[in-house]
């Protein structure tokens, strides 16, 4: 690792440095008789690079050489592929979520979850809890919500993938998801991913607002380091300054992230373009990218939606983005998962 | 209330519509004609705008009219005057809030303590819970720093500010500190906003690093719907495209939000700039705008720092900074608070 | 045309709106007595949104009606179809744009131009004027510049696409281009774009680093209100926060453009990314996304480019991308344009 | 200058490197034994950063060491003081420009010329080309304007700045500004960069909307390589992601350029804030910061203003900024210049 300090670091700043080199096992020389390169040999792990950058006399790491954290892809390392019921996530393997923005009903949850799995998905989304900017509006239906989704599993055989706003939820929420959402307002939420870096269950990571791509992998490896491997990556659009947009579909981000970590990446252009009319153009442009999935929002009656109606797509549209997925997958080779398993 | 509907509405939509106005007590009515410009006469509640907001029939909201949330400042309402400690915020009142990032040793932050309150400080800060973007950074001293700080306090008479980060640690922090602070990556945490809400503890609410001003102010409203009305505001910079300045201090934030608000507003100057020698300068700034107190890092070792040690200011300097807010103060027949008690 | 005035307006201000109505043969009426809500109907043109929204009376246009701008797309418009020498912009056809970011010597143009006419550019690009950020760097070979793009286009059949940076310079350009670049540095440019709406040649403009889209779009306005109605648009990416990254590829933008405006939208890739490696992932999903066309630094000898190397790709990699372009556009029943024309 | 060349370079990559440092007279050596870290010793001029930055081999400039740009602040470098009639900017001197956003007609800016004088300003400002958004909205009374302008002057002994878009117009704008405004939109516009690099008159530089400080300073690089030395660099707000305020103005921009250059630097609160009632928050915030000046938008009756009228202030409230401006000098031992001349 080669690290780059500060200029006119005093005693105790550089006996900090030698400290932790000495901590860590890496053995510390200044290249060519500069007094700010510092070069660090020796066995690195995942946890060196932040403990170097936390140090005041640190000014940047200008090469982490082996200092290398969990979510990194090493060279010629493949795709990590995660499992979630008949969806797969990576390697080669395309998988579509959909469903509600909010579970509402048990009958609507169902006629969506049909729907959907009829037209492509292998798991499904909807919001027990939902994160609202604003107090009075709706929060879920909550553990109802939970019993509905899982009525829905049993009644599909579509695995299910739900939001978790509450340490305190997780375990709950793990009972019944095969899959737990963290959402962007609480992509750094350290608690949050401390607890479900403790659970067996995969994680959907939603990308922070405004997250650059290293806070992003960081925040997953908060649940790497907990002991959880299993963490799929979510592009739902950073914010932009175009009022007449909702966010801007980072695509750019799904390209880089899919050579930065051998995490999954999938594409939320529901939440990305807050416009049913644009979701299918940003699924496409997402998958050709190089996204490992796409999540939307489904609505069979989007007037009686709680939450996002207006961006709610319906199922025509939702078969035809799934017709493009596979399409688009097939042009690297790569297929689209669908449900086998026979149900009522 | 006026609210502008969207166009080729279903008959459910408009149905929803109607529903909700009958459910709030509130006469509908088209305005001349159109189909679109509805007008809501009746007594408004703060929670009236959100739920017209949530439904999917409604493009936008005009005009809120009498749906006031919490937060807002009615015409000619006067400041909401928050007491922390010998400190206050609002109504002429300026505090200044000063201590290390993290509380590490309970001799160094005794040494900041005594330092900053003989300078100007009322109010300490330090973090036992640290929000890390990284899982290898130090977290805290958890329970400990709590200790570390009730016994700084008992020393030097300031009052005591730290953060949460989970809704399990409320109860807690609750107990020890004298304000509550909710940190930037937590602004939309709706489950650590709601529990706060149920504290009797002021609150101090860093507003998001791309957040809007009604994001923020909603976040707050939170709290305050939760029944804690007691919510200091901090704008703490936002996320700029210029990575030679850590974030952008928004000044221009502080003076809207203090004509939208009742509630005080303050800064940080420290976390806005990421460097020492602008600190000084963000703090005038902020101050000069309007805001009602001004929150920085300082260390007297800052090579020990645990976190953040760059951007940690020096006593003296912190001197200059509390020299500074009792000049512009003044300016606008302000005063800053200091302690009086006398301690040992 | 509907129009939301300011509160307490003075008798001045009411009457400039008044007197604009009547300049515009409009006629004014306030909905339903309010003294806000301002609705004008007859006749109107392209310019009367702005100038409205000019007066200081007026808070905003609610709804625009029939003042639509030359570049708004009517209900049922087709697309505007573009030719630039073989190259087809829009209504069904793709056309790939690609060449050096810098015209240098006339021997590495002239191989370039032959390897990406043989791989599918109907049109080449290359900078005789170069745009820098600072003054010490190469600022182009101007006119022996366009001899050179003159001289590949009599060898190779492709037409020409270059930049121009002064309007002095326009006439000059426009006797050798077949097409007229406005780069994003200068996409607010006034002047120059008023006079290449004075020109015959079709002009590419390119979107500002934190242009909204109608901003871009209303440039674009300039140059068809000078006469000229021949405006490809182009997305470069957009500034973000992330370091490490030179640009966001808005593909939403994408989408969104193709409704809003009849006029052809394209993708620059390699501006966007600033990264060789990912240009070929965002070229797709900027075809994904509905685009017409994609424009791409290519260089056989990057070592020896005199700016951005680093970014452009080899013939290879563009031979991959034109490959891509095929299956894409088929995914809507397009084809992309390749020349015909028998060179030697 | 310590340069990081990019990893796996190939041999004309590595040549050209070699070749710039032999051309430039300087020294490259590797530092032990890296074949990436490369130091390079010898006389520097301001230029040679730019250089080794286009080559495509290198990745960053680590350290510039000697080569530093014209603009830059060498290490104990006082301010450059810059005269504009009895304005100063800089090296302790603050002054205020102030007058209409447009200039429309004489009396109406001969009365707000009078009033500002009055009240404080050394220097007028007033638009005769305007840069507009839209094609359709006034351009501006363009030569009229510029008599109107030297009019007022003459009148009131007032010194005017006045913006330029095209550099076909900067002989004559030149012939009757005492200093040339460059706008924001036109920050990267190279060709009007160089053409009043050739003018002995002063330059106002705005920031662009989006423009890093690097950019910024590079921008007045042009400028200053030109041969004009006298830029005043003007921070008007940056935009960001908020649509309820109009821009952000960066404080912190203002106390960072403080440090990287000598050259003057001052706010315009009128178009960061786009509101009449938060100017003289920003102008003070701007002041606190070390802006060296403010330039405000005023107007004596707005409801005729032809641009931005919504945003301009009264004289009373000049006249407040005005006060505020002195005491906020006085802080740091600075004054506020104001006429002395007698006029008619």
């Amino acid at each position: 690792m080669l690290v780059r300090l500060r200029k006119n670091l005093t005693e105790p700043e550089l006996a900090a440095v030698h400290g932790l080199a000495r901590q860590l096992g890496l053995r510390p020389r200044f290249l060519d008789g500069t007094s700010d390169l510092l070069q660090l040999d020796g066995r690195s792990g995942p946890d060196h690079r932040s403990r170097f950058e936390d140090l005041s006399a640190v000014e940047a790491i200008l090469d982490p050489g082996e200092a290398r954290e969990r979510f990194q892809r090493a060279a010629g390392q493949p795709d990590t592929v995660i499992a979630v019921g008949e969806g797969r996530f990576g390697g080669g393997n395309v998988t579509l979520i959909a469903g509600p923005c909010a579970v509402e009903s048990p009958e609507r949850l169902l006629e969506i979850a049909r729907g959907v799995r009829e037209r492509g998905a292998t798991v499904l989304r909807g919001g027990a809890y939902k994160p609202r900017t604003s107090p009075y509006s709706f929060q879920g239906t909550r553990e109802k919500g939970l019993e509905m989704l899982a009525r829905a599993r049993l009644e599909t055989g579509l695995a299910v993938v739900t939001e978790v706003l509450d340490p305190r939820d997780v375990g709950a929420v793990s009972e019944i998801a095969d899959m737990i959402q963290i959402g962007s307002r609480n992509m750094a939420n350290s608690a949050l991913l401390q607890e479900v870096g403790r659970s067996t269950k995969p994680v959907l990571l939603k990308r922070g607002f405004a997250a650059t791509l290293r806070e992003f992998l960081l925040a997953a490896e908060y649940v790497l380091a907990g002991g959880n491997s299993q963490v799929v990556l979510c592009e739902r659009g950073i914010r932009g300054f175009d009022p007449s947009t909702r966010n801007v579909l980072d695509v750019g981000a799904v390209a880089a992230l899919k050579r930065m970590t051998h995490l999954p990446v999938i594409v939320d252009p529901s939440h990305a373009s807050g416009r049913a009319d644009l979701v299918r153009a940003l699924s496409r442009a997402g998958l050709a990218a190089g996204a490992d999935g796409v999540m939307c929002d489904v609505h069979t009656a989007p007037s009686e939606a709680h939450c996002d109606g207006h961006q709610a797509i319906s199922l025509d549209e939702f078969a035809r983005i799934a017709a493009d997925a596979r399409v688009l997958a097939a042009l690297d080779q790569r297929s689209v998962m669908h449900c086998t398993e026979v149900v009522r």
